[in-house]
């Protein structure tokens, strides 16, 4: 789906239903738009005013048009409907495309009951993430929320475990993760942010035994979500 | 072989295996790198930002381009000289860069002694790898050999148990992979081969349950792993 002009693109971006794949921008434009784009990881193309000229419909592009896909979001709610022990992940800060569609993907597999991630500094799910989950990504519920340390609040009340998987923690095979969890996985360059950590009920961390230990997202992803599924048994 | 990336040339100055020519600096630097390069006799050209960003492969240097001695592969028994109770992935037919360079990547967080590669249908250590590695690669045994097979008898003859891991085998959970033990993980779309899945001990397989099933081969790779170290307690 297609939408052009400022405003239109403006609210597309800051919409909670609509997810922004890319936009198509004049060259050498440094607007709000365009910064909230690169915030918000959508991919930016920067094009000569005849190229807008010639993809627009109507002509009234204002130097802006944008494909937004339609990928329908579910509530916290309908996560925990899936299951009476459900079991959740939440992103933190999640920019790399690949890595959440990876993320789905493994997810999918473990049997996930949903995803919840955040609006803001956290990749919608878009046409790469798509790709990437290998189709993965229409069987998982998804939950878009504002804050995600509410959404963890929001979790505890209806007696789920949260857990962030981060450094320094207890060690995960050690740690009792049966019943209704929770897994809050951080971004790579930066972990679980301290605020979310502190909601958390506590803190797992993988053994590391190497010298460099830099771990993907979503690998540690599936190590921790595939360890939940061996406690289950 | 160019190295490029703040961590990359940093873990490639600290490797034991590597040879570091030469690196090329962004001017004015002094950073760590710039000192441990002074210390070990590494030569560092000086170089404007516009001369590093034309040199680059991806633009993701950070200020940093190293040329480095080509991957010098180990022999298997370099790897099996690592440990009492060696821990090995033997890798069939993996075609994507960015999944060999995150496999190396967990791999070296688990504390695996080493990886053995095919000479054929694998893509080789190359810049992409080393750039996914995120620096493991400095610290990992990879040894390259003509034929998979023949490895597999010649790792069973000094005691190793060798593994597939691959669809309908044994839960991975329920294995024994306590002791010297190898995993042979296939390629995404193929799996381990048949002919290499005869020569193994066993197989083992991951719990699936979704729809969809399809794990990126460093996920499934990460997930089995981290199975041995749990093991291994």
């Amino acid at each position: 789906m297609k939408i052009e002009g400022r405003n239109c693109v403006y609210e597309a971006l800051t919409s909670d239903t609509l997810t922004v794949n890319s936009i198509m921008v004049a060259k050498g434009d440094d607007s709000k738009i365009v910064r909230l784009a690169r915030q918000k990881g959508v991919k930016l193309t920067f094009v000569e005013k005849s190229v807008l000229d010639k993809e627009s419909i109507d002509g009234k592009h204002q130097g802006y048009i944008a494909d937004v896909i339609d990928f329908e979001y579910c509530d916290i709610d309908d996560i925990l409907a899936q299951s009476d022990e459900p079991f959740v992940v939440i992103l933190d800060n999640i920019n790399d495309p690949h890595n959440f569609g990876s993320i789905i993907r493994v997810c999918e597999c473990a049997g996930v009951d949903g995803i919840i991630i955040g609006r803001m500094r956290q990749v919608a799910v878009n046409d790469t993430v798509v790709k990437t989950s290998a189709g993965a990504f229409a069987h998982m519920k998804i939950a878009r929320v504002t804050n995600i340390n509410n959404a963890i609040k929001q979790l505890q009340q209806k007696g789920v475990w949260v857990y962030a998987l981060d450094m320094d923690g207890e060690e995960i095979t050690q740690a009792n993760l049966k019943g209704a969890v929770a897994l809050v996985v951080g971004s790579e360059g930066f972990g679980v942010s301290q605020l979310t950590r502190k909601c958390c009920d506590g803190v797992v961390s993988m053994k590391l035994k190497g010298k460099v230990n830099s771990l993907n997202a979503s690998v540690a992803c599936g190590v921790a979500v595939y360890e939940v599924v061996r406690q289950r048994g």
